[in-house]
Parts: structure tokens; sequence; C-alpha cells
């Protein structure tokens, strides 16, 4: 039974909240659209409707939060200017809303991080400090400048202000889309989903909101379930990768979401990838952790109408080209053959005109001799090989074959980046 | 001075008839969103919005075309069933709303179609018939099974009721973006771009509506500048490369779309990446033909209120990953270095060392020793690794060199697949 809006006003922030950062928020940041996306739903057995928040101009719903935060701000506050510490969207949400407000922002980063990251953070206006080896590091340099420069600290989601401000996305999906019989939402800290839950409590109480995290990051799961579960590892999904969640987070998502999905990177790859190709949309692994439970778990949503919240579309290219490439080889349209062959004249040039006939695109020779698992007079020959399909990949291997040459597949991952 | 609606009105189309369109349409086709794209209008110096096509369920424009088609059929015509010819978008659209609408549909496409191409029409209810070497053939074979079969062939462009539904993307846009100065429309038969420009002569008869051809295959600007340049060649815009436009749309363009801008590939290129990387949006190479068109030219647009449309999406998946890793190459955040260095144990360990220390993330290494431009004691190392950015690339190979190693940097397109 779904609590009264009555029943959770001793939330630290409450639905009246949400609701008031809707005009601040309204004035500044995009309200984006919320589409039904069929092809995602003829993919997983849902209903499903999609929210793009990665439209953004910094491709985050996380210019929500910071416009309420800094929109707060006393006359004296703005002055001073504000200091956060981030390398992800976060950063650029709040030094592009400071900078379009007039607000001096500072942007602490750890040391190492990419100066891609940098330059798009100083571009929207911010001054970058790098400090530190650690996130930790970064942090506690971000509360000394606070202190001594006389800056308002901009928490990423520990905040009433910007937990209010995420939960007006919360509120545009409810008007935006047909009533919903669920809605997942990914949690790193927690922000936006206690702001949506508001939300959905308020206005949409049928609607269960079920959290999703990445697998290695069990952060608030734990901190929900009591069974404490370690943080750690390289996830595709950095956005969420937050090992503790908030103290107001973690209050408000015990009261109003009971469920929370963990999700494992497999899930999260395929996911981006689908939105990629199906939708036609680009997600961060963060960002897709919402589809990644559902193509993980499809029974537990078949047939409901599900919301699903694209957060974020910040992610490397290099990644995405990794993602879709590896997508490739598990579909067979990369394959690797390696070939044992006599080491004579004509023997390459006759395998690629085979090739060739069969339609396969050449992407990769390489040709070794120096093998003692080869015959002293054979040769190795490793070729990897565009094909239409799996059925066409088939169809080349028995073609080597019938030339009498010992075929071996090779497995999926040589082109792994 | 444009001309009125009732000046138009000898046009084998007219606005009533786009208008007599749209409810047709907007019964079974997205309304699709019209958003501000500020990332994209700081990259090129232009007022930007852009209206996202790509979010079809058939990922492009080509479904209204199709819908406006097929429910104008009589109920003898319905029941015979249609056939059109296309290995791209009309394909799938007119498959997919024939099925939808209970109408039999046959698409006959070239025999080398890849499988692909051929399930995702067949998932969408139609039977693909193979035939002929070339698209010229496999027309012949679709006018045939017209004839025989008594099947009303889809023409995907130059038929008055295709025409007709595409317009009503015009429609929406004007309702949807704030007055525009310009938009951009790509070129294939001029089936879209024939709708749309009705659509603003009626109702925004300020827009100046610009045609955008890929430089390969410029057919339309051939026939309207009566200057004829030779069509073929491989195109990133496959979707666009029509060797001939059709005649109604030749007829309306000459009296309404005065300009037509030809872009080359790479402009094309460019813009597939700036729609994924700066808007988060998949792109197909005709999809961003308007786009390409701002980049290779932004002087003419600077400062005005550009309307595009992102008509599809349908691009093949190791292409995006090429466009990215080339991009990344470009900008040297991929880059391969040829080391000659002595063939000595442990040189390969000191030098991924010293990588390691640079931060520098190694992605594929060769090594070869059979060269005579090495010398007899030497031998030779290509490393292809993954920098932070161009600055980072330079410190890496100063590194190498301070080592005492001559590296020579290899050129881009190492990666180009």
């Amino acid at each position: 039974m779904p609590e009264s809006a009555e029943q959770l006003s001793d939330l630290p922030v409450t639905l009246a909240d949400v609701e008031a950062a809707r005009p601040l928020v309204s004035a500044a940041v995009l309200r984006t659209p919320t589409l039904p996306a069929p092809r995602l739903s003829a993919l997983t057995g849902a209903d499903l409707y999609v929210k793009f928040e990665n439209f953004q101009v910094t491709a985050s719903f996380k210019e929500r939060g910071a416009v309420a935060k800094l929109a707060r701000l006393s006359a004296g506050e703005a002055r001073q200017g504000v200091v956060a510490m981030s390398a992800g969207n976060h950063a650029q949400a709040v030094a592009y809303h400071g900078t379009r407000l007039g607000i001096s922002t500072v942007i602490v980063m750890p040391e190492a991080t990419p100066q891609v990251k940098v330059a798009a953070t100083e571009a929207f206006g911010a001054r970058v400090v790098l400090f530190g080896d650690t996130v930790a590091d970064a942090q506690k340099e971000a509360q000394r400048i606070a202190r001594d420069e006389a800056r308002v600290f901009v928490h990423p989601f520990d905040d009433p202000d910007v937990i209010a401000g995420q939960g007006t996305a919360g509120l545009e999906m409810i008007e935006d889309a047909p009533p919903l019989d669920a809605v997942l939402v990914p949690i790193g800290g927690g922000g936006l989903i206690s702001g949506m839950a508001l939300a959905f409590a308020g206005h949409s109480p049928a609607t269960e909101v079920i959290g999703v995290e990445a697998a290695l990051y069990p952060a608030m799961w734990s901190a929900l379930t009591g069974e404490a579960r370690p943080c750690g590892g390289p996830t595709l999904a950095e956005g969420i990768a937050v090992p503790r969640g908030g103290e107001l987070t973690t209050v408000i998502l015990k009261r109003l979401v009971p469920s929370i999905a963990l999700v494992e990177e497999s899930a999260l790859e395929r996911a981006v990838n689908a939105f990629l190709l199906q939708q036609k949309a680009l997600a961060e692994g963060a960002g897709a952790a919402g589809l990644a439970a559902l193509l993980a778990d499809p029974e537990r949503f078949r047939g409901r109408r599900v919301g699903l919240i694209l957060t974020g579309g910040n992610i490397d290219p290099r990644m995405v080209a990794s993602v879709l490439l590896r997508e490739l080889e598990r579909e067979e349209r990369i394959v690797s053959f390696r070939l044992t062959i006599l080491d004579r004249p004509g023997m390459l040039g006759r395998i690629s005109t085979l090739l060739g006939k069969l339609g396969a695109n050449i992407l990769e020779v390489h040709h070794r001799r120096t093998f003692l698992d080869v015959p002293a007079k054979g040769t190795r020959l490793d070729l990897t090989v565009e094909t239409r399909d799996q059925h066409h990949a088939q169809t080349i291997q028995a073609a080597l074959e019938a030339e009498g040459m010992p075929v071996q597949r090779l497995g999926a991952g040589g082109v792994d980046w």
C-alpha cells in the first residue's frame, strides 16, 4: 500500500520541494521528449516509453539538480561562486549552468582525468583544478576550496535542492507517458531516483519505482538489504559506480523504493548496443542501466508498461566502437579463422580470391610461420573477415575446408577495442 | 519573391494534398520531436533545430509516404496487395505499414543484398524477392510482379501520394520549431524535399528550402542546373545515392528549390560523427547530409536559424565504428608509431613499461624483423596506442625518442574498419 503525500511529509525532501523546483528547472533545462520505443518493446516484450535526457546540452539529467541548486543560492552566495567535485556529468552540468547564471564555478577532478573531460568542462566556463590520485582526495580538496574561498559546495546527489531538481524528470515523465506500471531508474548516489520516486509517489502511486545498480557497485542495494557486498572493478557504467550512496537518498529510498535490480556488465553492454542500433540513441553505460535490467529479466516486465530514463549520453567514442564491434563478433558478422596451409607461393592469392568470390570482405591478415605446432613446410594464416551473417560465415568456413585447409575458428574478442 | 499557394496550384502535388495526407499519416506515424541542438549550433555557428525522423519504428521518414499511399488504396487494391523495389528504408516502411494494415507486401531487392536487410524487411511481414544484379533489374522484376499479380507498385518517391505523405514532416516542423530562416533537406529521388517545400511555401514562405545531395550523386543538381555531372562511386549516404530524380519531383523542385548543396564524403563522415557525439543521435549518412552541408559551408548559415531533418538512422554498425575510430585517429587519440630498435631481449618490456608509465594504453603491437631497411641487428616495432589527446600523443613520442629510438608516425587509417 503506497504511502500518501501526508505520510511522506517527514522525509528530508518532499513532493512539494520537487514541484517548487519545477519552474526553476523548466526555465533553463530542456523538457526532453518521452517517446514510445516500439523496437525496444519488441526486443523485451514490455511496452516501453523512454525519456531522453541525453538531449540536454551537457547530455545528462544532472543539469536539473545543478539548476535547482544554483537558482536557490542567495545573492551573496552566488557572488562567491560554487565548487564541485566530479570528473563526469555533474561537473559539466554545474559548469554550464553556473556560467550561464554568471556564477563562478570551480570543479575539482582527480589528476589522471582525461584531458578531453577537463577541456569539455573548461569549455563550459569552469576553472578546473586537478588534484590527487583518487576521487576521495579530490573530494577533500573541493571541501578545502569551499572553506577557503567561501564557495558553496554543490554535492552531486546528497542535497535536498539537487534531489528536488532531479525529481522534475519524474514530473515530466508522468505527464508525457501513459500511466506506467513500472519505471526503471539508475542509481549512483541515488539523487535522481529519490526525486523521481517522490514525483511518482505523489502523482502516480500505482507505478512501481525500481532502482538499478551495476552489479559491481551494489552500494544502495547493500544499504537497503543490509547484506553488505563489495564495490569495485571496471564498469561500463562508470556514471553510477558510486561506492556509497547518500544519507538523504538512503532515507528516501528505504521508504519509496522496495526493489533494486543489479545488472551485470554483459547486460549493460547489450543495452548500450540496443539503444544505439534499435532506438538510434547514444546512451552511456549508466544511461542504459534501466534497459539492461529489462534485458536481463524480461519475464518480470513482459506485457507491462514500463518507463525508462536514458539518463546520459557521455560515453567515450572508443568504447562505443568497441561495444559495436564486439556485438558484430557475437553475431558472426566479423569472424576470425586460423588456417594451417602449405607454405607455397600463391597460397595467399588463392585464398584471397576464394574469399572475394564468396563476398567476404577481408579486414585483417596475419601470416606466421614460426610455430612449432605447424608442420615444417606449413604456415599459419590468421584471417579476420566481415560476413553478411552467421550463415555466410559458415559457408565461408566450409569453402576453405573444401580447399583442403584445416580451419580453426578463433574466439570473439580479436577486435576488442 | 515566393509564389503564393494559388500560383503553385498547377504543380502535380499541392499544399492541399500535403494537408490532406496529414490525418492519414498522424494516425499511424510518430510525430517526431523537433528540438534545439545547442551543441551542434556551437559547432557550426548557426542556430539549429533538428527533427528526429530516426525515431520512427523503421527508423526513417519513409513511413510517411508509405502510409499516405497505402491508406489511399481502394478496397480492391488493398486486397490485391502492393509491391515495391528497395533494399533500404522504403522497403521497411512499406513492409511495416502494409502488414499493420493487413495489406500483402512484396519487396524486390537485388540478389547481393545483405541478409541482415532481407531479414529486417521479412521481420516486418513482407515477402522478399531477391532478383538480378542491379537495382534496374530488380525494378523490372517488381514491375513484372505488379502486372502479373495485379499489385499496386509503390514508388519510393515519384508518386503524388508519397510526396504528400513526406510533406507532413514539413508541416510538423513548421509547427514545432520557431520561424526558420532556412531548412536543409537531403535529396535522393526528391520525394521528401518536394513535400516539405510545398509545406514551407504554404505556411512559412520566408524559409529558404535548400536541397542537399552527395557530391558523388548530383542527379537533381544536374537536372536543375542543366550541367550534367556523372553519378557514381561508394558513398556513406547510400540512402540518397539515386542516379536519377523523379519526374514529378523535378517539376516541383524547379519551382520551389532554387539551391542545392553538394556534400563531399568527408563532410558526411564528420556529420555522422557530430550527430552521434554532440547530439547523441544515430544518423545514417543520408540522414546527416543537411548537417554535412552546414559543416562544409558554415559562413553561409552563420547566425541564421536553420532547420535540419535527421531523415534516418539505418547505418551498418561496422560503419559507425569505422567513422568513430577514424575521427579518433584524426584527433590523435589513437596513434600509430613505428620504432626501429635493437633486437635485444627485454626491449619490448622496456617500451611497454615506459608507455604504461605515460598512461598510454597499448592497442596493438606488431614486431617485425625481416625488413631490409632495418639494420641487421635491429628490428621494427609498430605500436598503436590510445592517448588522452594530441598533446599526450606528442609527449609519448618525445619520451620514446628520448630513449634513443627513431620514431616514425604512421598515417591515420590503420584502424579503418
